[in-house]
């Protein structure tokens, strides 16, 4: 038999967390071997109690979960945080009990760097919330890039409008200079942009499947979805969600449900476009030395199928 | 008979501006009431020096030619010349005698406010290089913006790479201060971004098809188009020809070549993306007011029928 799929979740729940985790939780194909906690959609602290709390929902309080940096890479930023699409307790407004349990003594960053090293090559970091831990991981240890196996990020906006302003997707202005870190590293990167995460809606009709099912997943979804689907309809004018955690989890668990080019990536850290990711697809010779010039290549993804993601994503909210 | 649309070109020759300027002269739909010159593939006095010349191989000396700025709109900032691309004479160096006439007393910027003026909703500025004279005209002439008909100007790099380095497009590039004035302005503003030019490829048989003809413009062409057809080989290992200028021309005489969307576009003016262009389609509404909420919507082309323009430049420059 293969051996699964290593995965730790660096994330902000949030309800797409929420979803993703839970997914990731229901899929063979992969094993969380821990969750890493990050600001964004709440602060760092409500992101450790809430991680806290899912795995208590699905009754895998052995999965360990460690609290990560409560500030950009470069400190003093101001933080945005997201509380206005996740309800202010990031969990829809739900109002749930406090976790019995606590997160390990080990920071994110210590965990990361122990895990990837451990198992070279064999884990893979689904990054769900803005870089920080992962860029201190790089920066914290030489091995990190080369242990781990694959960094597949929820970031950018590529070629297309951003969520936070029209240059800026949430998770890369959550931490631009964590981002270029990252995007620069030499790991082996994968990026999945909201040009592809907004081709991946849940609908209404999606949703009324959920709350018919008895899985205990689709049940805790259905109690925290209004707020999103609130916000998508303010937002957007859509009557459905955006899955951009839950895509970038089933990315990791069958890469054949995207596509994606090559190229380098490096992110705007100042001015009106600041949390800008560009995309250099290697394809012209420029007269000058670019800052993309001699930085390595990372994955960008392009296309995604959809329908099988939001299949699979109800299949295993619902199986459970 | 409808009157014929007067424009004005400002330009850096350039072989591409030489066969622009060409087509104009050779097109009944449009009259050119005057050239502007600005830096750019070649310093603004060499500019100026090429915009006689042309006119003069075209036996058009009634048309003026006014002097533009030497300079950026912020001052200070190295120009960035693009005489790798047009030969350090900006026309396929072939040592051309210089002009026997000279350019008007009138400044650029005088010339643009007092014909755009002087016939209010009249007069369309088809702008082939950086935007700093017509940003200079917006900015001493608060009537410029109401009387201009319309800006159409090639600039930018929409959702692809630029030519620069991977984000800026080089008229940008040359001035994103005075380019960000202009996309901001108010005025009814076309932007035809290499996303758009990069469809019109003039080919190796094309040239031969010049070569071929007794058009006076098609065999100056031929003469001077060997740096520029290098340049694309050696930067893009193409076979062929971008037609920016001649398809900018070509989107005054027949609009129904291109087709375009409208939204706010910002330039970017500082750091790795400087010269940026981000074009916002309006379709999100945003949580924080952004430094495009409140910014007038310009059209920026997205698809065109590149085989009709070609088609159409080949036509003109033949006949003649």
């Amino acid at each position: 038999m293969e051996e699964r799929k290593k995965i730790i979740i660096d994330t902000d729940p949030g309800i797409d967390d929420a979803m993703a985790i839970f997914v990731a939780l229901q899929s063979p194909e992969v094993e969380v071997i821990g969750l890493t906690t990050i600001y964004g959609n709440v602060y760092t602290a409500l992101a450790t109690r809430n991680a806290l709390h899912l795995l208590e929902i699905a009754g895998r309080t052995d999965i360990p979960v460690a609290e990560g940096s409560h500030v950009t890479i470069t400190k003093g930023t101001k933080l945005r945080i997201a509380d206005f699409v996740h309800g202010t307790d990031g969990l829809g407004n739900q109002n749930f009990p406090p976790p019995e349990g606590a997160q390990i003594e080990q920071s994110a960053v210590e965990f990361l760097t122990e895990q990837v090293n451990l198992h070279p090559g064999k884990v893979t970091v689904v990054a769900l919330g803005p870089l920080t831990n992962i860029a201190l991981a790089i920066e914290s240890d030489p091995d990190f890039v080369k242990n781990v196996q694959q960094i597949i990020l929820l970031g950018g906006a590529f070629s297309v409008n951003g969520n936070v302003n029209p240059a800026a997707e949430a998770n890369i202005f959550g931490d631009p200079d964590a981002a270029d870190i990252v995007f620069t590293s030499g790991a082996d990167i994968l990026a999945i942009g909201i040009n592809v995460t907004h081709q991946v809606v849940l609908t209404d009709a999606d949703r009324d499947k959920l709350a018919e099912s008895s899985g205990k997943f689709a049940q805790y979804m259905c109690k925290i979805l209004d707020v999103y689907f609130g916000y998508h309809h303010d937002a957007y004018s859509t009557k459905g969600v955006y899955l951009h955690d839950p895509t970038t989890i089933l990315a990791a668990v069958d890469p054949s449900l995207i596509t994606y080019v090559e190229g380098s990536v490096r992110v705007q850290t100042v001015g009106i476009t600041r949390g800008l990711t560009l995309f250099y697809n290697k394809q012209k010779r420029f007269e000058e030395v670019t800052e993309w010039s001699d930085k390595p290549t990372v994955k960008v993804a392009v296309t995604v199928n959809g329908p099988a993601v939001v299949k699979l994503v109800m299949e295993r909210l619902m199986n459970s």
